[in-house]
């Protein structure tokens, strides 16, 4: 009896053994495994035109061309393209000699971010192809072709005929994969000067990582104006001023002042990461900008990119219960940094007039003149640092309403030294720019 | 056969109407329905002694002593009862001629109140009983007895001796009902002159109000030294500062600068109820600062009142369920508002150095020294509204920063007006009150 159970067990154990080796062998056998998508067209790398990505995603493609749909606006933002210059004239004057003086309109959807950047007034004769780095979804494989240096060395007007789409699948997504990625060159500089590399962050991460792709500050270095992240430091706003102080950079001269100043972009990755309540609980840009729909069955997320106001219910929604009453919050905070924003502008205005008038003084003290211009250079960044970025404070709002509280104190710095290099006191009078001491007017588009 | 059914069916009702009759006629008999809860002994009206209402609520009257047992700190608050004027010295020159130069010491819990307010330097032979108003236990009996009036009327040494506990149940409760309530008849003046009736009020609505008995900006009316809140325009900033601007009220006369100054109190209520996020989200006073704990099967209201940063996973996590994150985002939030408000402290200071000047020079322009004046009493008091009270900001985060922005903007227009109603360029330096033209040394204790 025993013998026999023996024998059984033996037998029973070369069987197993023989089943799992033919099974191995057979998978080993089989062809790698399918993606986890099957793709009804294949997306060669860098392909530009978004309507191939989107015979394998019908319903991310066609979000995406609501872009062009939207034309509202909200209180402080949206859709329309409106002029800042004419809704906020103070501008004009913060901006004289800069081409943001000439022309100044808020971003449309990405549908029209090449149109629209082909229509500006700001491009010259003399602007480089890196004016299109961000307008384009030509531009991954443009980059591939001949390099960051040798795409922002061309001139606009050279680059221009291979330019076909707006911003598309291409600006942040992987052909095949569909992995979020960094597209443009200068991001993943950036973060080298970091000692960051981009491929170690989770999807979450990425989603809101690819916004930098573009909603960043950047410049442009040297004569073939190569565009630049000024990150080196970090992203906070003290260590980007450090930074432009360091390389000793300039926009442009301020007409009158002589104040090297520096222009913000649309930082908002710099702004919503500093610290924010939302990227702090983890939020990236995509979930309240592209949040999850449904179309039938199917669940994706929106490429309908505009402002979460638009459809509060769709974004904030996603997470908050209350949706009427984080609406509420929104137009709380944006009043309260937009009376900030414009105290700040009055307090630069008021710097500015007297910086023009002490600057054209033969006697004034040089040293007190030059304190003056370091104060209106770092304040009027650091007030542009929070108007240019796209969310009227709400991004980050402590962030916005500290930074503006610093910007008021500098600008009546600025003015109280100009008083003091040339011992006027006329220049300390406030919101008389109307009236006394006009500053240079701004400067024509050529 | 049908005749008895009728018969019997006529019999059931006549049974049940009957039974109906009986058993309404005994209820109505019933004497009225008991309280909810079983008191075991009864608490007479305006009780002091909160011992005897703890025999009902032992687990709330527990807690409460431990309000004796607090001591630590938080970074900007806590229980300790530190020197305001220790660790920032500039208040020192903020508050020069008045009391809170000579003394000013951080709260500690309720159950030290009677005890610190008869230990403080700031009182005086001649200080009213109005300063025992937040003090005491004993107050809703003596309201009751002589009125607001009777009560102010009298030196606070006069009535010393009826004052035997420190704040107690009687403070916010109903003897009774144990409803909450406004006890001091300030706050029901206050509410009156806005054409509110606080018993129209949810218990929810009411678990913040108790706190404004006491946590609120007030001022004493005429030689009576009654205590009144400024609140007939609103609870706003804005809209207290034009109060006393209408009715010409000044706490002190700033030595030096001759400006007619305003002290703000301890204004919690005022700023929390300005929109802050946690009060638009419907959240009371009482959520985080007495948040609901267990003893066993017994579930209360914890009465021993303290910052939630002693125990934030009891307050904060109430409703958040990341309490780590919710409080660093506290520390980034009060680190901010600090830095804002010593920013503030500066250009106020720079502003009375300049004043004090300017003020001295028997040529300077009056009308610009009256303006300058102005702009300093405003600045000061709406620095003082964030200071004082007692969250550095985390109360209303934005209300808290866009304050100061102003507070800065005024301070440093401040500056301006003295150096141009003397001509002397000197008093635009700025963070030179230590080298250059020292203020008047503040006033010591009588």
């Amino acid at each position: 009896m025993k013998k026999y159970t023996h024998l059984i067990l033996v037998g029973v154990i070369l069987i197993l053994t023989a089943l799992l080796a033919g099974v191995l062998i057979f998978l080993k056998s089989q062809p790698p495994q399918p993606r986890a998508f099957q793709p009804i067209v294949e997306v060669a790398p860098f392909e530009p035109d978004s309507a191939v990505w989107g015979e394998n995603f019908p319903n991310q493609y066609s979000s995406m061309l609501l872009t062009a749909e939207n034309r509202a606006d909200t209180e402080y933002g949206g859709s329309s393209g409106f002029s800042h210059l004419e809704r906020d004239p103070r501008q004009v004057i913060l901006f004289a000699g800069y081409p943001f003086s000439w022309e100044y309109n808020d971003d449309r959807g990405h549908a029209y971010a090449l149109a629209d950047v082909e229509a500006t007034a700001r491009v010259t004769a003399s602007t480089h192809a890196t004016c299109y780095s961000c307008k384009s979804s030509n531009n991954p494989a443009l980059w591939a072709e001949m390099g960051r240096e040798g795409y922002d060395a061309l001139l606009f007007s050279e680059i221009a005929p291979r330019m076909e789409y707006s911003i598309g699948c291409a600006n942040c997504h992987e052909a095949g994969t569909m992995r979020l990625i960094v597209t443009n060159p200068s991001l993943e500089t950036a973060f080298e000067a970091q000692g960051i590399d981009w491929r170690n962050f989770s999807r979450q991460e990425m989603r809101t990582v690819v916004c930098a792709n573009c909603h960043v500050e950047y410049y442009m270095v040297g004569e073939d104006k190569i565009l630049t992240f000024p990150w080196a430091n970090g992203t906070r706003i003290d260590q980007i001023i450090a930074y432009y102080d360091e390389i000793g950079f300039a926009d442009w001269t301020y007409p009158g002042t002589g104040t090297p100043m520096l222009k913000a972009q649309h930082p908002e990755f710099e702004f919503f990461t500093a610290g924010s309540t939302h990227y702090e609980a983890g939020v990236a840009c995509a979930d309240c900008h592209m949040p999850y729909v449904r179309d039938g069955a199917a669940k994706y997320s929106s490429h309908n990119i505009h402002s979460p106001l638009f459809d509060p219910m769709a974004a904030c929604g996603q997470c908050h219960t209350d949706v009427d009453y984080v609406v509420e919050r929104v137009n709380v905070i944006q009043d309260q940094v937009f009376a900030a924003k414009i105290a700040a502008e009055d307090a630069l205005i008021d710097a500015i007039t007297a910086l023009s008038v002490a600057a054209a003084d033969p006697r004034a003290d040089p040293v007190l003149l030059e304190q003056a211009r370091r104060l209106h250079r770092r304040a009027q960044f650091m007030w542009d640092f929070v108007s240019a970025e796209n969310s009227m404070g709400f991004h980050n709002p402590e962030y916005a309403l500290s930074i503006l509280t610093e910007v008021t104190n500098l600008a009546r710095q600025a003015q109280m030294l100009a008083a003091q290099a040339t011992g006027n006191l006329d220049l300390l009078q406030t919101g008389v720019y109307y009236t006394i001491d006009p500053p240079p007017a701004p400067a024509s588009p050529p």
